[in-house]
């Protein structure tokens, strides 16, 4: 497997064709991953906003004093989400697409001051238009992943992880497959589309001189569809989720 | 950044000098991580063990039938733990090292059947013994990475995680750092362990033709020191396994 950066992708504007992009500044070969980080896409796709623009309600001006934000931010936050799942000391929500972290994955870093960015509306649709581009231009037969970074349980620290898929499973199915002893595998769902991701942000770096675009190549994934939603645990079956809740009703 | 397995690894036993085995079947450059599963490591410590040499208590006989699983396996589990945060649906531990896992990480897979293997007792004492024996045999400078699989919040499926670590800080810290804007970054602290515990299970599969080594070449994360402890979230700071706790007071 290998792992290589996108050299001299330009500041991304509204408008701009990330798909054009890419193709003019390397070559793509079939089964390559596109991993692309989230903000170009959102920008791309136009999605910033000013909180001058921004009026907040009074459950935003709540937690945002909890937390010594703008309470026209924790607006933002809360027009993203269909769930608040914490909201002091940290202020984890899910989004109206099922994603879950914190802020609802807004973004104040690498964008005009003044902006904040926002997750694109739809990233598996998002990929698939990049994909479909990449796609045309090229004649090859490419997979590619929309990726953010999320903190996790129990651990210190982000990783990048994928929010939209083209033509790949987030989840390798294991099932019913044996072992060395011919036992059947305990561990049958492998989060790829994360692996993928999380390997991709080791070169994408975070500052001044961030990589959005990496190609992961050697791997064979590429699949006729794919949701990100696949990866999404079902709300009956998230028992995190309800120790939040849990903590949320008896306060901390 | 180039990934790829170390071929024809044998069946590993008890008493295995895994160094000298990897060493014997490809070349080392300065900077690889050398990433290992960690069934292997357990292996060569000789941590199986057998159910029946276990006489399992009340509370292991009562988390026993709400799964339908072995009172006795059930006991190893809470051997190896020093909190239950969760008996059931699943079974979640914290284990005696700080780690956050299914069932104490206790593997019924790739092991002679009627054997139970462990996690190592210290994976970053494993890490340092298996680093400093391929420095010594190599004469070049490497990290090693222990990992094992584990589920995450929210979301379905296993990742490729650090257990340990030899000679890399499992958190490359962003701090202070700006963004192409100048403004200070929002996302400081990358756990860069995982996202290269993750790359690399992307080539080591789970089933009878996993392949337990990975080399990871072409990253300069080498540390003169590094400790899987520096990953672990204080228990103050943690609001999942608060929002657990709070679970097993209230019931579910």
């Amino acid at each position: 497997m290998h792992v290589f950066t996108v050299e001299n992708i330009p500041m991304i504007k509204k408008g701009d064709d990330i798909a054009s992009i890419i193709c003019e500044r390397t070559s793509i070969e079939d089964n390559d991953v596109i991993v692309i980080a989230s903000t170009i896409v959102a920008k791309a796709e136009g999605r910033m906003f000013r909180l001058e623009d921004i009026i907040a309600g009074d459950e935003a001006k709540q937690i945002a004093d909890k937390h010594g934000l703008d309470a026209r931010f924790v607006q933002a936050v809360l027009n993203r989400s269909r769930e608040i799942l914490v909201d002091h000391p940290i202020f984890l929500v899910e989004t109206d697409n099922g994603h879950v972290c914190i802020k609802a994955g807004i973004d104040e870093s690498n964008v005009d001051k003044g902006y904040m960015i926002d997750l694109p509306v739809d990233s598996d649709k998002s990929a698939k238009n990049i994909g479909e581009g990449i796609e045309n231009w090229t004649g090859k037969k490419v997979s590619v992943i929309v990726t953010d970074t999320n903190g996790r349980a129990f651990k210190i620290g982000q990783t990048g992880i994928a929010i939209g898929v083209y033509r790949i499973h987030p989840i390798k199915n294991w099932k019913g497959q044996r072992d060395l002893f011919g036992n059947i595998l305990a561990v049958t769902e492998e989060a790829i589309a994360d692996e993928i991701a999380g390997a991709a942000n080791l070169l994408m770096g975070e500052g001044d001189g961030g990589c959005p675009v990496v190609i992961v190549r050697g791997l064979e994934l590429r699949s006729q569809d794919g949701s990100i939603k696949e990866m999404y645990r079902s709300d009956r079956e998230d028992i995190i989720k309800k120790g939040l809740r849990c903590l949320g009703k008896v306060g901390d």
